[in-house]
């Protein structure tokens, strides 16, 4: 045989030749951006060499003040880069505390990617870059050497939505070979969110590995359904195609969610080796996650003994008419009663449901209802949400 | 209850304040891109008021002439965009054939991705966007509404490899419900692709979900493992952390992913309600993991009764010394004398493996050895190799 195709004439045609070939050496400059370096400062280099500012914005920059015509709030922080002889931007950021953190460049008022960076998460409508910094909480989040659980994404039939839907199940190290039932963990994502986000953004398989093989959590089947009734799947995963997302959905908060959990309960006790009582069932959420948790514990005030209220709403639209909320009063006083293990509730100083969570703790306390309250600092973030599960979790099925 | 946060309220106050609320909303301007017309032209448009030239780069622009130390190859088209009164740039294609494209515009010499398109997937070290033209054979890559399976990434043991490692794998719809066994297809992918590329780029699980509601392809399992012995699991998901992922990578034509592969075969064996014989086992993958495909089926001569080469690579490095490697024409008479049922070869006409592919055919051909050879237009893409997988998978197990 005469034929000449080595490795390494492979890898230069591989590289010289091809659309695909081509895409994969797009942004190929030797740069590598961001920049862990060893004092946790962070170093980010955008090559611009035409560009006359470039700036960096995320949240691992201090916030800054944001005028609104609801007042005056914190937003996202900026600062600028400082170019170099060789048209290479950079910036090196104060040494942070360990997380998981997502920016973006801005370049002559664009806002844009970082080329050298492949790590994106998309946050309902816009995606990120993302980076994380070690040596501390992160290395929950990190993927670590040690037993990893399955992650599927799986659909299911919903009678009550005249639908099938898709979930995304984290099942625990081991689950398939063995014969053990599981307790189960159902959490839930925010507004514009689905069943990506948790997975994502949450880091909740990595969150879980690692809690699991520290002996801190015990093993546990996690579903992390879409809270959305009016979407089948996560954008760009139903039959709706490639459409532009947005965080305004229709029937998101109205009772149908909840009325409805029945199905994913079901499907999951009907699908899974699990432990298919109320001892062995945890909910909780973020956001309008909390929300659906609040009330699908209440409106099913005897299946869950483990509750979690990560910065949760509270109250439903006074104009939605539900069967699930109905009653608000009477079925959260038969969940008390029927007792159950914890109702854990995390919120941020600065969160903008503060208030109504500062209300909403007055009313457990008059009725007599127990509950732990956890207080952090910060607001509304996937930092306190990660925080919140990372806290929860170990204290589930023991 | 004093507590008034509606639903409204809430919408608004969290499109208003916030870091994560913030993220979804940068780049919120109510601008479309891309957008699929009725006639199959697609419109892109760029929010760029400053800019002095935008232009759009992508696999559905006619391709130039690039010239490379190697000679004058065929690179990605660009076009100009066309700036409006209100700083949007716009560009309109001309009708584009049904597919999956991917594009990137450029801003004033600055590659950038399109902050209205969510829609990204990472071919090995860039992120582009992409978008999808209906009406044809591109509808085996939507996500139709069909039963759909499950598709779940799980941590296996390589005692070959000593070490876990991470793959990707589709089972069919009523897998977990039912009883049947199922054929197994392995697919393999390409140089600095991982066990995420044919699920991304390659949309294999939902030309399985159409071709398998359509009756045009058996239910079948399909195995998509990392072929990158060096790597655990594709970058990001494995413990060296979010680093920049490279198309050099150590050891992977080197015969190690072939030698190491009964672990694959045995684990999924083992872990999956599989028909455990040579006539229900295919073999696939493209570039190198045609090449993978080649020796790999070769090497176990009486293991597959199906194989499928896409732009396959054929011969390994001078330089590479491996036991797999060794009696190259001995092990393949072997498996021409045990026989099969298909031996698939795809080539595209420009493909820089063309002629390697010319030379093999006649190899064969002096040998007696049968086989399938399509020709298609184009050259190393993904647009053929989804159009090899979708013609491929319906010959299967029949």
């Amino acid at each position: 045989m005469k034929i000449k195709v080595t490795l390494s004439t492979l890898l230069v045609l591989l590289m010289a030749i091809g659309v695909n070939a081509q895409q994969a050496l797009w942004g190929g400059a030797p740069i590598v951006s961001p920049e862990v370096n060893n004092d946790k400062t962070v170093t980010f280099r955008f090559m611009a060499p035409q560009a006359d500012t470039v700036y960096i914005t995320g949240d691992f920059l201090p916030t800054e003040k944001m005028k609104t015509p609801f007042g005056e709030f914190d937003g996202p922080g900026k600062a600028l880069l400082t170019k170099g002889g060789d048209g290479v931007w950079s910036f090196t950021s104060a040494p942070l505390a360990s997380d998981l953190y997502s920016y973006s460049f801005i370049v002559d008022g664009l806002k844009t990617t970082d080329p050298n960076n492949v790590y994106m998460i998309r946050d309902v409508a816009s995606v990120t870059d993302v980076f994380i910094v070690g040596g501390g909480k992160a290395d929950l989040y990190s993927v670590q050497d040690v037993p990893h659980g399955t992650v599927s994404r799986r659909w299911y039939n919903s009678p009550g939505n005249e639908t099938t839907r898709r979930m995304t199940i984290y099942t625990p190290p081991g689950y398939e070979a063995g014969k053990t039932k599981y307790p189960v963990l159902y959490l839930l994502h925010g507004m514009g969110g689905d069943e990506e986000a948790w997975i994502a953004l949450g880091r909740s398989s990595q969150i879980l590995d690692n809690l699991i093989a520290q002996g801190k959590a015990e093993p546990m089947i996690v579903v992390m359904t879409n809270g959305n009734v009016a979407q089948q799947a996560a954008p760009g995963e139903s039959p709706k195609g490639l459409y532009k997302p947005s965080m305004q959905l229709e029937h998101t908060m109205d009772g149908k969610f909840e009325e409805t959990f029945k199905d994913v309960i079901s499907f999951v006790e009907d699908n899974y080796r699990v432990k298919a009582d109320k001892a062995h069932r945890a909910i909780a959420g973020l956001s309008m996650g909390g929300y659906h948790s609040l009330h699908i514990s209440r409106y099913y005030p005897n299946t869950f003994d483990y509750v979690g209220l990560f910065s949760a709403a509270i109250l439903p639209n006074d104009q939605v008419k539900s069967v699930v909320y109905e009653n608000f009063d009477e079925t959260l006083k038969k969940q008390m009663d029927n007792g159950y293990k914890l109702y854990w509730i995390g919120m941020g100083k600065t969160d903008f449901l503060y208030k109504s969570g500062v209300e909403y703790r007055a009313k457990l306390d008059e009725m007599g209802m127990k509950y732990t309250y956890v207080e952090s600092e910060g607001g509304h973030t996937w930092t306190n949400w990660r925080d919140y599960l990372s806290e929860f979790v170990p204290q589930l099925f023991k």
